[in-house]
This record gives C-alpha cells, structure tokens and sequence, in this order.
C-alpha cells in the first residue's frame, strides 16, 4: 500500500468532487493496473486544460480561445441574449435545439451565504453585454431554485433599466414554468401544476 | 461549451471507474472554476504515478521502488505469508493490526470469463515466493464470493505441494467464516450463520 507517489496520487484524485477514499483508490488502481495510458492521457488533458482554459471574453463561458465557438459564430440571431448558470445549463439548451441565439454564462449564481454577491458573479460583464446595441431581448434562463429566483430577479432589475436599440427598454424575459414533457399529471408536483394553472394559454 | 481542450478533458475523465458524462463535467467545472492549483497538482501525480509505480519485486504490490515498504521491514514475521487480492485489501489486514507476516497481492483473482488465468494471476511468482525455505504458513485472505472461492481452491491445490522448512508441508489456511463484529445475530444472513455453526469453537 505505502508507496508514496501512490499515496499522492489517491490524495489528488480526492479533491476532484464527489470522490472519496475508497473512490480515489479504486481510481488509481484501476489506472496503475488496466490503464497506463488513459492515466497518462487524462495528465495530459489536466495540464492542457489548467494552463490554457480561460473565459470567453463576450460571454463568459470557458474556453481555450478569446472567443468561444457559440460567440464567434456569425449567423446566430445577434437580438437574443440567454443568461445561464453554468456551461452545462447552455449546452442542455443547445442540445434543446430550440435557441439560436447568443449566450452569457453567470459561472455560479447569487448565494450571499457562500459570499457570491452580483460581484463575483460578474453582473457587470453581463451590463456591458446587454448594451452592445443590438441585444433587444434578454431570456433568464436560470433554475426555478431559491437561489435561481433571487438571482433572476436582481438581473431583472438591472437589466430593465437598459436601452436597447432604438431607445426601446430591452425585454427580459424567464423560461416559462410548467408541466414537464411526457409527464403524467398526477405525478407533477403541485407547486409545478399551480404555475402551470397560472401561465396557462 | 464547446472548447477542444475541455471537452478532451471530459473524456479523459471518464476513463476513471465510475465516472459518467455527468460526472466528469462536474470534476472538470470544478477544476476550472474553483481549483486550479488541484488540477495541476493531480496532473502532476498521475503522470508521476503512471511513469514510476511498477510492481514489488517479492510481493507484486504496487511500489515505485523494486522492493515495496513492508518488504522491506525485516522486522516481521517470515513464517506467515497473506495472500491478499489487492492492495486495497491488504490495506484493510494492515489497519486490522493483527497480522505481522509478509504478503503476496495477486491483484486479481481467477475468473475465466473475463480472461483471467492463472498464469495473468502471477501464481508462478508466488509459488516462488512461497518456496524461499522461511514460509511455513500462507494465509489465503481471499474474498468469500464464487471467484474468491474458485482462486482460493486451486491456490490451495498448488501450494499444498509444496515442501516449507524442515521438509514439512506448507500449512495453507483461510480466514475464518462466521457472524461480523457488532452485529445482531437477527439480521446475519443464513449461510453465514450456517458457516459460523459448523466453525464453532
């Protein structure tokens, strides 16, 4: 068991989340044992990732480049803005296919506890975003959690105040809150069904 | 979402045990956003790891140097030798504290359908091992599971033959069966009652 590299090995991997001891060790057993090469790929990919990966300066998003792919590409409609929480939440959006605008990723959301106030999220980059003069609708799209709502409604408040192009107020707007697809009725919860009631068309 | 570098980064993760797609983007955000310095430190102990961690020349655990720790106590006891199935295993007899012998890990145990002989096992070597002239007793500390059993059995067989010191036959013996430390006797299951019946003592 002792052997030092291992033992530092089993240490690193318990910082990635979610991985414990017993995790950590089977991981690197697995490696050391069946492997080699996908531990050796998986340094490579690390240092590459640490060293390289940055933000995108137009949307916020990780990316190796200064402009990430969804930002440098020219033929999304320049009039919509999607506000998401993380990289995950725009890719599920992108794999929805139903969104063909540009995005602007928060990388957390408010959650005064854990001392992210509109400062660490970066509302100002958000701010500059919004204003490029051609941004005329903002679409909220953030989790329907507590933190999610405290969150929107501060962006609310920001963004409402800015003009878009001719000097109309930009349209912020929220994804709308219902019964979800291929659900049964009885089934959705009923906080869930009462907004469903509410937005009902 | 779609920079090179960090979606090689996910793959590479979910080559570790356990990890999904889900799962890897978690560890790589994580990485990225809140811990970079652990992203280059794990970078950095993989690729030590994968380079250097070969196998203990006496005992076949893993170890970067050609005799591993306990090997290399000469304070233990030489009679007794544990045949253990990994080093995790062995990780587990040692924090026990009641074994003070030597040990030999297979890493891995017979099981044909995956392919694993007894020739992947490295039973030769230990054989070899247990045929240095000090040996009196090997412990077979394997699982209590179909392919635990079937590795115990043919180990059994072969080091049953051999000759320790004083021309005497090597003792081969197991682990005892029976009901766990702390536990209630109402919720054992029935054939580990049964084994601990007929193991009374």
């Amino acid at each position: 068991m002792a052997t030092s590299q291992l033992n530092s090995l089993i240490e690193a991997l318990r910082r990635l989340p979610g991985v414990g001891v017993k995790s950590a060790q089977r991981m690197a057993f697995h490696l050391l044992q069946h492997d080699r090469t996908g531990g050796v790929a998986l340094a490579d990919a690390l240092a590459a990732a640490m060293e390289n990966v940055r933000h995108c300066e137009r949307c916020n998003t990780f990316s190796d480049t200064p402009l990430c792919d969804v930002c440098s590409d020219g033929s999304r409609d320049a009039r919509q803005l999607c506000v998401v929480e993380s990289p995950a939440d725009q890719a599920a959006l992108e794999r929805s296919g139903g969104y063909r605008g540009y995005y602007f990723v928060l990388m957390g959301r408010l959650s005064p506890l854990d001392g992210v106030s509109t400062r660490e999220l970066g509302v100002q980059a958000l701010m500059a975003r919004a204003r490029d003069g051609r941004v005329q609708e903002v679409i909220l799209a953030l989790s329907f959690t507590a933190e999610g709502e405290v969150t929107a409604h501060v962006l609310q408040q920001a963004l409402g105040a800015i003009r878009g192009p001719d000097e109309q107020p930009l349209q912020v707007t929220r994804l709308a809150r219902g019964v979800p697809a291929g659900s049964e009725l009885e089934y959705v919860d009923l906080s869930t069904i009462a907004h469903a009631l509410v937005d009902r068309r």
